[in-house]
């Protein structure tokens, strides 16, 4: 069950009217590295967490993101918010209001403040959100390494945010916001760590012969070895051949069919077949065309 | 620039004609986990990496994914190939079509076999594939993190449809295909060690006193410590307070604007103030309707 | 700032694992109609909104909508785990699990389990979930429309799915879901109330002529009159002619143009304009993909 | 069946070629309140409605929106005219092209006039449309609050793009549709009020213990009261305890799972644990890793 | 500007209430290859399309478009109609209602059903109609070719739908609708031919030495030779280096950068390239994360 | 089976950072008629093609696509390489840094750069790339129409881009990329017209009475007769009672039902009907809405 207190989890002051940079704050807003995607994330995952530990840092941190988001559309909502007044009055004539709306000179601007200025479930290049951004899948330690890397890319987009933004009310909160996605970072570390063994992840083991096999399928001048593909941890491989030979197959597709099934397929196999002796100039033309003409 | 063989990287034998199983299949030709998410986020990656060593490897996984979204494309359109021919073919009698092309007994099978029976960029529920799937931002800790969590997820979709497959060609291919991406991770795991340090990711530090604070906001009696929370670790903190006092804010968002827009949303803000006083019966009825009715 | 309670609002049991219901609660968790949905379109509204009390009401029932949100998705990974459990331990033959999760017989619910059987924000098809659904725009009068609007399609759909449920304690869970939507309803309509004049919505006031004009553009047998196009309220329109006349315009568009762009456009035309009398035999064919043949 | 006539519904006069006012009408084309989403949502409803009055209503209504479609997409294509002419004749040195088409400088104008500069079904920020923002439900008292709504928020957007509108021929064409938005929203209400009873929408009552609590979730400073809380309405309750005690349960899930089920789980369980005494610097580390090691 | 007339384009009985079908119907409602694709596909090319002759006939098919989208929403909503009754009234015991709505066993009918049996904008699976379906670009040759692919397309769908079919009136009324297809396929083809030349589509030529090069990038045993790739029309080529040979350049990438961006870029790589002796075990493991860690 | 080569299939140069640039060259990356969208157009249906001539061509031009990926890809990411350094490493205040990204003016580039500045999978627009731009249905002949319009469709946005870009190595590229369309295109043309006939498409042939009826449903003063229309090839209808005559019926919906359905809509029914006469002041207000009170 979940509770709101009106105060923010971090203050935010704004020192003017920017519906650009509002623009721009909406990719942590609805953008899929934002803070309802982690909140969701988190959530979803906690729902179904069997491990009362896991279960409480889940729902712990996904309640933080909830309050993030609720920062950063405040955020929006603020540099937003003497735009939507001007154009809601129409406080000028339409031709400025549109070049003032417009700011530095765009319209993603304008299409966030035609939707009211409130903060919308886009990121800044006005795409909505989709669940596509939520990667759960119910395995811990999948899930995991899956939140740790979703905290890594929300920490370097706050870092790009923060490089572009001069408001300082509005640069310190994404620097809080950043900071926070750090700690988040460590604590989906310690708790992958505290799983033994975590790799691989799941129960089934690997077939052996191709476990720990590096094929070099991308070949030229910057062919590079590294910890990645050394000799000391992977069989570095350039040769397709071997692949085949491992299977012991044909590399060809082998399909058993009914019957009735394979009778089916001959018949409109032999409808359809291309026919490289066929006179080009007899194509789809008016000739063909007119045979279905009504009577 | 790439190339092609038109052998498979490893052989596919399919034992008859099974739509239903061809459907699930698609989980890894289309779906978020599968092949061609996988191809795209190392494909894209390698387009921006500037460092060559990553450059190859991501190249070289890439390639490989693309290898394997042919294996499994190959698989679906096997295991579909008889259906295909009898709807094509009309064989049967419309309404045991209907019925035998839904085999177990369901309609993604039957939709799937209506757009032709090929391998289609959808999940195993009719998804369309989005771009949404991919979360490569060009960052290397960040994405490494991520291509990381990514084989992880693979490797689980792989396990779980190979538990559920009983034609034994099928599942030896999914074997293969699932052993690859254990094999992935690892060279991704080792790439990212190789870079020092990795944490945090990107060049900005945090705020100190908020990177390494855990955030007790679920509460209740399923609270747990472990080494995710634990105070040898991080600042513990159950007490909203807490925050509010560190950032000497009140909380409350503060927005400075110039004059002219705080009067257009005076304005507006009179016009649509909420009276807790209105008498309820004088709503949005007729009444109010009636007053723009053309004279 | 959020909090949680790991105790839920409503008290949930679930009788036996059920995927195949399982699979139908997701419409309302990650459904157009579903808590998520809710929880967005209240909690977007309320970042943007000035009027204190508004804010405030909208802050209350988005915040109870994210407890909704835990019950509903509870719900889903309860009626889950047992056949998450079997997929992962793969405690059957495969055939027999691949039987065994389709329950009833359909694969959207072997889907969700392969997605690990926690609650996706999916709908009970398997659609993502889209944030296009939430249709917030920043006008009070408006945004209380859509709100009422959404509670009652939220209480149908939890109406329709309380009528296919046999199993008691989801179906109990699912009744106070339904009846907070009605009195979520009743409070938005209150507030909607409380706002005079509410219509019509925003400032700008229509033309006189064309606001209480009801065309009856659909003609036949079946044309019916009622309140909603009765003489009293409405100009009943039968006659297209009647709108150009008001205009005073010809119904065709006019467009000026700057000479140069008129002149780009008239080579453009001259390149492409269809010609009724061109031979039809001299059109795609090889003769004229041959000029561009290279020698 | 529909008929066309070549003559718009309202006429539509143009200035000047203007692709960046072209790309916000797009707005009402193909965006969330544009006319394709309202004929849709009408359409789709007047299919399956039974009630003949309100059959013909809709389709009237949904085929009124398809003639302002047509509107709407007449000014995108008239406002773009030049802009394609210019594109596809390349009359001006390239970087001056490139720069004329920006106008007040930005690209959605370009990418719009890219496909073509005909009327995309995309929103002004470039989204393609989706079905998302049909929400038809085939239960009258819900449906007509959803058209009453979707009518209110369409009056918004046209006013505000009126309201940055500065070309005399589109405003005007702008005020027409506006106005007709208005004139349907008052038919759709008189449609509501002629259903009796019509709250609450569908059939089942709710239980009457939770059909008027409203709940003060968000607490704080800005706790308000109106006629959407009073006590006259409603039972207003700040103490979730008050809920749990209402329901008579212990606010956890409870979940009965067959035997074997239960088996399952507990071995999956078993290997996932997290282990707050892990040593934590055993963890995803090369040594696990190498455990799979190809001999 | 629309009209509507209540009678549809060709008259339609359905035999008895199936859910199921009514289900696979959608395809061609809201799915890719459906009717409102048609139209909008038609109707958007239309609003832009100078030339009278082809304005006028894709004004012609889009509004036949549109009843056939009346026609195949009709087929919908009968074959839903006794489910959709039995689901409000719930008439029967909640687990037979659930059975009996299935049918032949799936559940994308009960989705279906949930939705309020109306014709839904999805395929048949599911999947929300996107206008990423619409690909109009504006030039007649490319649109008439998109075109007579798209009436292909739609015949087949019908045609598949048609063999899965056994209600008499349904299949009739497919029938109608098939041929229509095929009807406005010759249509769009003799729109082609009279534009004369009609190959390349628009205005630039290509460059002459890769204008007829077929390049045999997919090599081994299936090598086929046939007038798509004949040496009497192309330059059939299996060697990489000839392109190389030909552009005159590295294959490399070259970009010019200005010494400040240069700067910038050395300083990141610094920070990030990958160092292949670097120990592993110092990876992203505790000691680095503990850098941040609070005093 | 893939392999890659480190060198492009054609050389690119790029003479500076230009990020306004990269942007609209995603349109051929992660746009509709894009390398991604035709590579995967190609591969899906040559998976599925059982006529070897056809399943070569298919493999071929697709692995050429995914070249051509490469290509488009590497501009993308050159063209960003400056932006994306000064954006990591902040060399510059952050106001100027904003500007500067916004190049010309629009904040689609900062979107794009925001992401990393590699080569992302949306549109020039900021559009995710979604597999509702692939229309492969497995009909050969209808599969290579659709393929002839792809290849039309990318020629002409590629000459669109070629007219707006200034930078001499990008235009070659894109030179080259264009000239490689056409000659797809007149692969696939010959093809098509070596299977015969290919038309109509599939197997079932039409009702020979609607299979050549041009229907005039547009009508006013813009009617225009051409060889798309003409009495030589087409029945040339605009009187919409003929149809009605055609078929036989009354152009109503009939559908039978079983008797416990029609008793379940008929109460249904009346629950809902509309009635004119109702005093409209009963409406959806207070009145109502206090029936479910709480006593």
């Amino acid at each position: 069950m979940f509770a709101h207190n009106k105060r923010l989890q971090y203050s935010v002051r704004v020192s003017e009217c920017n519906p650009g940079l509002a623009n721009l704050m909406l990719e942590q807003f609805g953008g899929p590295q934002g803070e309802l995607a982690a909140a969701m994330r988190y959530f979803t995952q906690a729902l179904a967490e069997d491990d009362a530990g896991r279960k409480d840092m889940l729902l712990d941190i996904a309640t933080e993101e909830l309050s993030h988001l609720e920062i950063i559309g405040t955020i929006v909502a603020m540099l937003n918010k003497g735009a939507k007044g001007k154009l809601a009055e129409a406080v000028e004539e339409e031709a400025e209001l549109f070049r003032s709306l417009q700011g530095a000179g765009n319209d993603s601007h304008v299409t966030q403040v035609l939707y009211g200025g409130g903060p919308a479930l886009t990121n800044s290049g006005g795409q909505l959100w989709t669940a596509g951004y939520i990667d759960s899948i119910g395995e811990p330690t999948a899930d995991l390494r899956s939140n740790i890397a979703a905290e890594a890319r929300a920490k370097i987009v706050y870092e790009r945010l923060i490089n572009v933004t001069a408001d300082p009310g509005v640069k310190e909160a994404l620097g809080f916001l950043m900071t926070r996605e750090m700690s988040h970072q460590k604590s989906f570390e310690k708790a992958l760590y505290s799983i033994e063994p975590n790799f691989p992840p799941g129960k089934l083991p690997g077939m052996p012969e191709f476990a720990s096999v590096y094929v070099n399928t991308s070949q030229g001048e910057g062919d590079m070895r590294g910890s990645w593909n050394s000799d000391d941890n992977f069989d570095y491989l350039s040769d397709r051949e071997r692949f085949l030979a491992m299977d012991g197959g044909s590399g060809l597709p082998e399909v058993t069919l009914a019957a009735e099934e394979q009778k089916a397929l001959n018949r409109m196999a032999k409808r359809t077949t291309s026919d490289p002796k066929a006179d080009p100039r007899t194509g789809v033309d008016l000739g063909s065309a007119k045979k279905t003409k009504r009577k």
